[in-house]
C-alpha cells in the first residue's frame, strides 16, 4: 500500500502504535506540541514542522524573506497553541547545491526578523545537500507553567466554541495564485488579493493570545487552524470526546476575503470552514469564560469570535447554516499525503448565498 | 553564488553572522549540540541531523530498519558529544506519497529499537509530502549537569587526544558499494565487506562513551567524528584555539577495514583520517587523565585509543607519518554541499605503506 492510499493520520497511528514513551513525558504525540517535564514548575514545548518548496510556498509568489518567515511563524504557532512561551528554535535547512546563496539570505533575513519579534533565539540547526525541492524543518522549543499547558484534550459539552483572526484568507489568496488568472482580476478584487497574499504568506503566529488564553484559567481546549477549521475541530473533539456545533453565520472572514473568493466564483464561508493555513488559534471556554477570553486577546491586541458549542460526542460535528438548518460537518482536514486538486479541493457549499 | 561555490561552513557562518540570542542560551550554534538553560542544575541539549535518499542512505545497501537506526544514530551521537543523556526525539518525515508503507514501517521499527535501547522516547514530529527523496530530519533532545558539559572548546597544548571505537569502516563500505564491483571482491574482503557494512548502516552512537568520559572530569573537549577525523579535529582545534599533532600509526583501524581497503586498493590509514559517518566520539583529556579515560570507557564496553596529542596553535594540525616525517594535515572535513566523486574523495596519501 502507497501512502497515498493510507493518508496522514493512520500512518501516524500505524507508526506510532504501541509507542514506548517515558516517565517524564507528559504529553507525547499528538497535541500541537509534545510537553517534557524537566522536574521544576514549567513544561518544556517541543514540535517540529517541514515547508517544501511546491507545497508549502511558491517561489515565484512569496519573497524569500516571506517564506523564511512562514517556516518559522508555523511552529511558534503550535507553541502558541499550548498556551506556551517560546524560547528556541533549530533550522534544519535541505537545499539543493545550486541554490542561489542570495535566496537563503533571504529566507534567513525573514526568519531572523519573526525570531526577534517573539525573543527567539535560534540555537542551532543542520544544512544538508538534496536534489530535491528547497525544505526547511524547523524545531521550536518553548516552555509552560505545568498548571497552565493546555492541549487538545479538555473540552466539555456547554463550553463555547471560539477562534482567533479572521478566516479563509491564506487558501483564498492561494486558490487565486493558482486557479485562475490573478492579473485579470477586477480593480477591488486585486487589491483584496494583496490583502489575502500578506495572510498566505506571513502568517502571525498568535503567541501573545495563546499565552493571554491560558492566564486565564477559562480555556478548556485550544489547537491551532493549520489543517482548516473542520479538520482542527474534528482533533479537538475527538481528544475532548466531544462533539460540536458552529454557526456558519459567526464565521469570521473578513471584507478582502470574501471579495477576493466571490470574484474567484468560490463560497467565502465553505473556504473559511474546511481551508488550511490559517494558524489562528481554536478553543474552547467554560460557559462562563467567554467575556474573560475576549478580554484577554483584546489586552494582548487581537481579536477573538465566537463560533459555536462544544455539545456531547453522540451529536457529533455539526455545522448551523444561515437558513437554519443543522447539517452535519465532515470533519475532513488537510492531509498531506492525499493528492488535492486545489488545496480548498472541493469545499462543501454550507448554503451561503 | 550557489551553495556549492560558497560551501558548508562559510554559509553557516554567513546566514547566522550577528545572530541574536538570549542569556539562556548556554551555547547556541557551532557545537554538536545547543546547550539550553532552563535554571536548573542540568542544562537541555538540543540537535537536529537529516539523512536524505541518495545522499546519507541507499536503499539499495542499506534496509529500512537500518536506515531508521542511522537516522537516529547520528542525532544521539551529537548528544553522546556533549557528554549528554538522550532524552527524547522529534521525527520528521519527508516522504513521497507513492512509497510504501511497509519500507516506513521497517524505518520506524529500526529508529524504535534504537530509542528503545538508549531509553529515549520519540515525542513529536511531523509528515510532509516530497516529491524529492525520502528525508529522516530528527531533532534529538537530551540533559547534561551543568558542571559536566563537554564543548569542543576546551583543549589545551599538552592534552592528550583519544578518540573511541575504530575508524574508517564506514567509508570504505560505501567505497566498495559504489566504487567496485563488490559481488567480484575476493572471498576475505568479502567477508570484511561485511564488517564494515554493518558499520556504515548502524553506526552506534556512543552515549554510554560520552557520559562516562564526562564523569571523569578529565576531559577537555570532545564532539563526534561525523565529518572525517581531520576535519572534526580541525574544529576542535579552531574552537580550543589549539594545534594538533596526530600519530598516524595510532589510528585505529580494524583488521577488517583494513583488508577490505587494500583490495580496493586505498590506503586504510588515509582514509580513516580523512573520511566521514565514523560517529565515533573525538576528544582531549588532561595530561594525566588518559588512563582515567580509558578505564572510564572500559567499563561500559567501549574502546578508546590515544591517537596524539595537542600542541600550540602556531604548530597548526600535523600528522607524524609510519616513517617518522610531520606532515601538514590539512583539516579537511565532509562538506555536505560540494560535489565529491566519492565520499572520501582524493584521500591524500600519509605515507602508509
Amino acid at each position: 500500500m502507497r501512502l497515498e492510499d493510507l493518508g496522514e493520520f493512520p500512518l501516524i497511528e500505524r507508526l506510532t502504535a504501541g509507542l514506548e514513551s517515558r516517565a517524564d513525558v507528559a504529553l507525547g504525540i499528538g497535541d500541537d506540541a509534545a510537553a517534557l517535564d524537566l522536574g521544576a514548575d514549567q513544561l518544556l514545548l517541543a514540535t517540529c514542522d517541514a515547508q517544501v518548496e511546491g507545497t508549502h510556498f511558491l517561489p515565484s509568489v512569496a519573497t524569500p524573506e516571506e517564506i523564511g518567515h512562514k517556516a518559522l511563524a508555523v511552529n511558534l504557532s503550535d507553541i502558541a497553541a499550548m498556551g506556551g512561551e517560546p524560547l528556541w528554535a533549530l533550522v534544519s535547512l535541505l537545499a539543493p547545491p545550486d541554490l542561489d546563496v542570495a535566496m537563503l539570505d533571504g529566507v534567513y533575513s525573514g526568519m531572523r526578523a519573526l525570531a526577534r519579534q517573539f525573543n527567539v533565539a535560534l540555537v542551532g540547526g543542520n544544512i544538508s545537500s538534496t536534489p530535491g525541492p528547497l525544505t526547511l524543518d524547523i524545531t521550536a522549543l518553548g516552555r509552560v507553567a505545568r498548571d497552565r499547558v493546555l492541549t487538545r484534550a479538555g473540552a466539555r459539552p456547554g463550553d463555547r466554541l471560539l477562534v482567533t483572526g479572521r478566516l479563509g484568507a491564506a487558501v483564498t489568496a492561494l486558490l487565486a495564485y493558482t486557479d485562475a488568472d490573478h492579473a485579470a482580476l477586477p480593480a477591488e478584487a486585486a487589491a483584496a488579493l494583496g490583502e489575502a497574499r500578506r495572510a498566505m504568506v506571513t502568517p502571525q503566529p498568535r503567541v501573545r493570545e495563546g499565552q493571554a488564553l491560558a492566564a486565564t484559567g477559562q480555556v478548556t481546549a485550544m489547537l491551532d487552524i493549520s489543517d482548516g477549521l473542520a479538520g482542527d475541530l474534528g482533533h479537538l473533539c475527538q481528544r475532548s470526546g466531544v462533539g460540536a456545533l458552529v454557526e456558519l453565520a459567526a464565521l469570521p472572514v473578513d471584507g478582502a476575503t470574501r471579495t477576493l473568493a466571490q470574484a474567484l466564483g468560490r463560497d467565502p464561508l465553505g473556504i473559511a470552514l474546511t481551508s488550511g493555513d490559517d494558524y489562528e488559534l481554536l478553543f474552547t471556554t467554560r460557559p462562563g469564560g467567554v467575556t474573560a477570553a475576549l478580554e484577554a486577546v483584546r489586552a494582548v491586541g487581537g481579536v477573538a469570535t465566537v463560533i459555536g458549542e462544544i455539545t456531547d460526542v453522540a451529536s457529533g460535528l455539526r455545522v448551523r447554516a444561515q437558513n437554519g438548518k443543522q447539517l452535519a460537518l465532515e470533519a475532513r482536514g488537510w492531509d498531506h499525503l492525499r493528492p488535492h486538486t486545489t488545496p480548498a479541493d472541493e469545499p462543501p457549499d454550507v448554503g451561503a448565498p
